[in-house]
């Protein structure tokens, strides 16, 4: 599969959180998948652990029950006292955006099961790691993991990040038979993008969160 | 600036950890750190949060600093019994990769206090999060940094992904000034690369890491 020419600036700043333009009703080539991951194996680890593993779930009855999980905790979450930038000061024009964010994401969480494919990006957590550096952990996962997301873009596919489903962590390994010592890192619900383009997102200043040389 | 033309494929499989071929001795100029900081705040969030924060280190005495602490946090790694891939029952092939991966990762432990820039991922945690979900939290960090990286690989830039900096992250915010609520992910040091070009890296099969459906 050839993918769509593009700079790499606007290959980087285009690939969105996509919810709502995501094709339930068309079926992703499993090849196109792998492609994709191919992709996104070349992501740094580590020390080039490479510790990652990756579940790709079409089964429609697996899904439909990752689906469940994913709902059930997207209730708690949306019934949570943050949710939707509630209590958190922002201007007009951000919380208009937040209320879209919110919008968008309720309409997957009711939909989770029917995305044609899920992706679960995985990491093998055993290894002594030092005390609280989960940083280093996620940081030999989640690259790749966006690598996957831009690789998919450049395909035609739009996927989302998501990780509530990590309130049933333990739940979901069970259902697939991922062993005790691997963590879920992310769920990436994947299909083809029904939009037209893809544009750059609203994002505050550079300036409010860039710190030159001291904070 | 315009940015190097490569299809999306060939951007993501050829952005590398680069830490021999940093050119210690040109200053990268701040608007090219700035645009590549530009292009990772397109990168999601959870929620739309945007929690993240970024600091450029240029300044020579606290890049001298930052680079002690690298280089004594790398030899406590170094002392390690996993260190360089030991006692991990890799082909021989592999344990050759491991080798010059260690010896690039110690190269660049003696002078990462002569990188010319010093970029400090950083996130907000002081929200509440759903327990042991710290992959929720790094999610709306790391898939930012990655963009940096892939951003700079385009303008001819080198950089590399490290976490052993958190050994002293306590003493790096003190440093630098990072209030207590914000959290460090990584450090990415970056300067002009000295190659003439970007290669793939050898990985691991896919099919080695892929599970369809289940485990």
């Amino acid at each position: 599969m050839t993918t769509i020419p593009l700079e790499p600036d606007e290959l980087l700043t285009t690939t969105r959180s996509v919810r709502k333009r995501l094709d339930l009703d068309r079926p992703v080539p499993i090849e196109l998948v792998r492609e994709c991951l191919e992709v996104a194996l070349q992501a740094p680890t580590g020390s080039n652990q490479q510790g990652w593993h990756w579940l790709v779930v079409t089964d429609a009855g697996l899904r439909a029950k990752i689906g469940d999980y994913y709902r059930q905790s997207f209730e708690a979450y949306r019934a949570s006292p943050t949710y939707g930038g509630r209590a958190s000061g922002h201007s007009a024009e951000r919380q208009a955006v937040q209320s879209r964010v919110s919008g968008s994401a309720e309409y997957l969480a009711e939909r989770m099961g029917d995305v044609p494919v899920h992706v679960i990006g995985c990491i093998t957590a055993s290894e002594e790691l030092p005390a609280g550096n989960q940083a280093g952990l996620w940081g030999s996962l989640l690259p790749a993991a966006w690598s996957f997301q831009i690789a998919a873009r450049a395909r035609g596919l739009g996927s989302a990040w998501t990780t509530l489903h990590l309130r049933y962590e333990k739940e979901i390994a069970e259902l697939l038979g991922i062993p005790p010592n691997v963590r879920q890192g992310v769920l990436l619900p994947t299909a083809y993008y029904t939009g037209e383009t893809f544009k750059p997102a609203p994002r505050e200043p550079l300036d409010t969160v860039l710190h030159l040389d001291r904070w």
